[in-house]
């Protein structure tokens, strides 16, 4: 499966999020050394292996989550490309809503366009009403 | 100032964050409205001027802080650069220690190499000596 541009890697990344699809998880990331994960609140994950199983820990016992991803900004280069995304995640009833800020970075090499990082955001919204994103701590 | 690479440009960065200096942070930043910053726990910031105003607010009242940066990963293309940091930010009496992981993207322009993007998440570590980063949340 090759992929033809970022925007493919994106919607089948947030697919496969949708779907707790680890097979298509596994085929929007790069298979690298390289690649690396930080989900809200964790650690730097790095490779492959180590970020799947992420994926396969979260996916487990869960029930699909609606996942909407807006696109804000995507700068791209020949074999690079950055896209600042909101992710707008209810859990399966809709009882509870957040919204992630993700820096997604996609690379481009013999296989087409792939995943190389994943950085998303505490939720800044956690009530299914309000928006009132907390004040910069940096 | 024109910046010969995205190493350069991130050493001027955390200088900049390092020493409370407006000036020298504005001149690490690519003047774009294109520009994003996402601060630990903040929302997505936009454009030059709302980053530098959140800067100026950061810096205000503050002690000079203790921030090393430690390159992860690095991936260049032509035009643009995406750095994995660790940021080791201490308060200025060294009472406090925080490992932040940040994602700083670089681009190229005819002002050299400037900071497009920053995305930091919340400290990983809140005290002195312990290393215990908590479980991810996605």
């Amino acid at each position: 499966m090759a992929y033809p541009d970022p925007a493919s890697v994106e919607a089948a990344f947030y697919a496969a999020f949708r779907e707790l699809d680890e097979a298509g998880m596994l085929k929007v990331w790069s298979d690298s050394a390289e690649a690396s994960c930080i989900h809200p609140g964790g650690p730097l994950l790095r490779g492959t292996q180590q970020i799947m199983q992420s994926w396969h820990e979260i996916f487990r016992d869960t029930s699909p989550p609606q996942v909407e991803s807006r696109l804000i900004q995507a700068s791209a280069d020949q074999r690079l490309a950055v896209h600042t995304v909101e992710e707008h995640v209810s859990s399966a009833n809709g009882a509870r809503k957040a919204i992630i800020l993700a820096t997604n970075i996609y690379t481009y090499s013999q296989d087409g366009w792939r995943l190389l990082a994943h950085h998303a955001s505490l939720p800044l919204v956690e009530s299914s009403d309000e928006e009132a994103p907390p004040k910069a701590l940096h």
